[in-house]
């Protein structure tokens, strides 16, 4: 039962799940274990001390909770609000939405800031909202930092300053699925209260990890938060985490291995590299979306993402069709547009463990399927525009001088 | 970062996560993939099918959730169940101790029939439960099928014909987290409404996939139900079951292709042929339990669990030694004992893809530590106990004639 | 011990080893199994059988040899002629060189036709050879099909052509290494009476195995022929044939599973449909090397390699310079120059389990290092040429139409 | 195309291939390189550096040669001899007379030294022609360390001794293919010229390497041995080893990291521990022959074999119905008897990567087998007396400590 072949490799460019390297493939090459033996307690140790890198924090409390971004989401509110609390929380996008269904659902009393989709979130909004609190209603602000539909990236130092500025004590939630460990997260720094992401997306793992950060206020707030909830339920950590066993429930194995071997990848090229490495990689897709006269979905450079480009179609295409072509004719996978910009634009993924070449082997293709769907593209436009700017900025791979 | 090497392959006995099979590993060994490709829904509309077989049931409704067998339990209870509910669950060791304390947390009324550990669900109770609910106040009966801490198999059967006979409503709610795959296990006879499993238990597969089927009941029930869900909302699924892709959030590509080759395997060798094995190791392994003139801790042979095998050993000797030494000399894995039984109990995990010349080196193990820790054992008693049953029913291998 | 870590996918454009596509890896990530179980030889057979497809012959008989190139040569050579035989050998390039290097070390009087690197073999002079052979003291033509180092294809229905115009019972024997499974190979229609190929290349599985296929004429020659060999003896497999346990020592298991993969994958696409690509990629490679302004170092059309070219450098830049930093900087792997063309030429291996984009993303690469080391191209200029052609080529992946 | 499925693990005790830990297959789980870049030469070098460390030497030269264990006797035997030289060599089994029938086929003029199948190599006859050979025409002791095919292991030292006392200047070849890595093996010590092991075997890998070691005596007599070689002509090797690139033709990538790490888990183990366990695996085998009430093939003490027993069978019993059994019914894999034994004994592997408690299920596996075929084996005897020694013998696994 495998699926339908075609010849070499799958060009996957889908936001995530995104490929996975050969070093953690062969990590998670393993036989299940007992995971109360001294030897995964002993990893994953080191796994709880390394993963709070990724999230730039010291201060934070780390959990590897055996499921997807939706749960991490819901980790996230329901440890640390109550029924009926008030939350500040933006629309730009399908995940964007996704979240505020969830927190709906969750039977939190929802503000939502709602902007065109390839608009990034409205922070003046945000800010009046703030000023105009002064009983401090609002008790967190819920906020995607980079929006995959759209490939929208939100100004989270801005958010901190406001929530200072107005000194707002609200806990300030940010889903960094498609961000952290790609773009510039600083947990710390920015005073995130909750930051998550899923082990699909820049880890480079298979799905199965959803990791959640908690801060110290947000750890605080746990105690008190009325949420109901079991299997998302940090305190069941914690618990064990004092035991040294660390484990609620069983984990995978695999993903363990597997995380322990994308994080010394990510070390070995360093953290700052990797987010260079994705900032070169968003830069040479929008120079080659520029050359093919398409515009980005995104409405600003401001907000711009190094990890995924929208890329808008002419009203006579529809994108749908692009990705259809890409996986039957090229072998590669392009991500679809989702809800209001499903058939108006197509998203490239440039996230994970990438390089350029195979960056500049996807923008080929991408040119080529533009030219069979109609649109009056100059073959090798895109390509040109992106190497251009990339032969300049590529580095030597250190390890290699 | 590999965990602290020893020679050969690892004894894995304890019950789970188990030895996953070589098919199994290379079918996980891929990159990941696209999973809004047409090939993912194409494989998933089989996994759903296919996988109904194990719990043989053509009514039944499967889900597979990205989560542990504690969220499964979480899934089968929040999707039925409104806040206030009552239960009648039965607390008989530390597995069924453990979803009880998850339903009291969900904030059900939980009636709890406790018996001793090693004890199997005070039928006698339910009876007089249900003779005495004529207000049907009963919403369900939460019962584990097998408990793992104390190798106890409850008869579900019995429970279908109490309900019946008293026609009482409740939904029947079942753990079969240890049992199905391996036990004989009849969701549509028996009319159980929530049956579950884990990955990483008879199915042979790592940690990740929460197995859960409703009965058409259960999927009415889903409807009025009132607990808080979003994550483990069966209606997310159905709706994507509609739309014919399946997911509300990405699954992990590799547990898929994992599961549909463990399904390959199960279905080739037979679901009652892996059932019979299960039933041979269990007795093999009791007729050792016995000769070496200890006690299981499963109090009568109506109990007896065929996937797990709780030993108690002499009140001066530690069972954490025994399962210490088990590591550190023999490069093997038993089972702890937990909770009440703690110290007096290991348990030899005899499920999954296993076959009985692995059982006997782990028997023979087994020997050589309890001489190691001062139990005047017989070497070799317990192995000659075992196969002298086994050498008598040990099947040829049907593919190999 | 890792290499030296790069991110994303290494670009493997040598000319062999080659790409594995993950259904082989994952056929081959298995334990040893014992090779005289019944389960080998019914494997074995399928394999013979179905490996005669790629040589395109019903009538020879297949070796598989844990062996590389070389010794499959030697293999060719040993079984088919005694010391002092007269050879007819093509000196083109490096690896008709080394093949003639070890004919002479054979002790076989061989009979060299040179050429100019970057030209064919001479069939002119091969026919005045066996126009003058009116003693037929020529016992074998020894002809590589395509020359790896030059990027240089042999025409061998002409050699067939010459040898049956002459009715010259020379015997011909062809290394199809960097050919067999690419390009169009006839073994039964040439009367080729030994071809060989090796695991690594076209077929796109790790080096080990060398894959030798006599024609009968060529098993009855191994009947007189007195070169001494052991190993390599062609009579130990055939006893062993007729056993039917196939073995005559010890085979690799894990290259077995993997050359049946490999197979499957193959007549899956369809063999002509993988010649079909390997003409794609060929034609597109040339076609960017001239919209970059270079030359190949095949100097007439009809030599041109679909597996592989060679790009003459000008005389200013160091062509293992060009290979060093598409290793260093882009995590690219090229062809070095060999022997004469060292520094001269660089090669782009296109042969394999490969697909266009991936081409596509390499000519990309090789357009930035180009412009690294001084040469004027203009970025973008070949992957657009290349792209013209592809984009009006390729087809739709069958399967997944 | 998978082999016919049987549940669990197969128990693979035949001796060789052996079975391959999973860090080892997880190190080959990986696309082809290219094996000119800085990467695989790196490796290299630190390959043969510390492969000269399970040969027990610090002046030999070490060649990784792509064939298994009949081309590393052909590259022994033809780098240091001449057509016509004479050979002292020793018959005592399948693996000696196939070494013998090389030499012969290589034209050397062997003088064979016959034992009956189950004694070792006559050293008094070996004597009394060094005694005799005041010419020095012999020109190379040949002899198998470890006879796979009858669990003979030969006594080196004391031929060394011979020739010492003779001061004869014969080469001493030696065949380790089952014995080094895993039995005690000095190749210094005992002045071995040319050591030879395969990869399959104690090093617990795929077939696919032939290990040849070949001392500075026999590395001056390759100088002018004039047996006709190019394949396994170390010459080439030397070559390549100046130049610091090492392969004169394509190695496996996968069996270099493979080796990387069987090496590994070798050092962290500790030779002289691997070297032990083999000890204790031997000893605990002879033990349950011993208690079934069988025979070993081997007639002496002094020869018994740590790597492999061959155990007689009565005459009413025909071994190859064992080892058919044990396909069929128990998935395990036993050893045929071959050529002179065959049907008179089954063999039991017991080297490479393996823990008693394998052995242990192995053990009882054939007590069953035994029963099945209507030998009167007391059930539990074999392993009850292998525990007894076992257990008093096994060391904790130091890193687990």
């Amino acid at each position: 039962m495998d699926y339908v072949y075609g010849p070499g490799k799958n060009h996957l460019f889908v936001p995530g799940p995104v490929n996975i390297p050969e070093p953690v493939l062969r990590a998670m090459n393993r036989n299940n274990e007992d995971y109360r033996s001294p030897a995964i307690p002993a990893m994953t140790k080191t796994l709880l001390e390394d993963v709070k890198k990724i999230f730039k924090t010291t201060t934070g409390t780390p959990f590897l909770i055996p499921t997807t971004g939706t749960g991490a989401w819901e980790s996230a509110l329901t440890n640390t609000l109550s029924p009926g609390d008030r939350t500040v929380s933006f629309l730009i996008g399908q995940f964007s939405l996704l979240w505020i269904d969830q927190q709906q659902r969750l039977n939190f009393n929802v503000d939502v800031i709602e902007s065109e989709w390839g608009q990034g979130a409205n922070l003046d909004i945000l800010a009046e909202k703030l000023a105009a609190d002064h009983s401090h209603s609002i008790k967190a602000i819920c906020i995607v930092h980079n929006e995959t539909a759209t490939g929208v990236t939100n100004n989270l130092a801005t958010v901190r300053k406001l929530l200072d500025h107005y000194r707002h004590p609200a806990l300030l939630l940010v889903d960094g699925v498609s961000s952290i460990c790609a773009l510039d997260f600083r947990m710390d720094e920015w005073g995130v209260d909750v930051a998550l992401t899923g082990s699909q997306k820049a880890l480079s793992l298979p799905t199965g990890l959803g990791i959640v950060c908690a801060s110290p206020k947000a750890l605080e707030a746990s105690k008190s938060a009325k949420s109901v909830r079991v299997f998302f339920d940090w305190n069941d950590y914690l618990k064990f985490y004092k035991l040294g066993t660390f484990w609620p429930y069983t984990p995978s194995i695999q993903l363990l291995y597997g995380l322990r071997a994308a994080l010394d990848l990510i070390f070995e090229e360093g953290l700052d590299n990797v987010i260079a490495r994705h900032t070169r990689m968003g830069k040479a897709t929008r120079l080659a979306v520029e050359a093919w006269g398409l515009k980005n979905c995104t409405q600003r450079e401001e907000w711009y993402s190094d990890t995924v480009t929208a890329v808008l179609v002419p009203p006579y295409i529809d994108s749908a069709e692009i990705v259809k072509r890409a996986w039957k004719r090229y072998n590669m996978s392009l991500g679809l547009g989702l809800n209001k910009v499903a058939g108006k634009v197509f998203r490239i993924g440039h996230l994970g463990n990438l390089n350029e070449l195979q960056l500049l082997g996807c923008l080929a293709g991408v040119e080529m399927i533009l030219k069979d769907v109609g649109y009056p593209v100059k073959l090798g436009s895109g390509v040109a525009a992106a190497c251009a700017y990339l032969q300049n900025n590529i580095p030597m791979i250190p390890s290699r001088i």
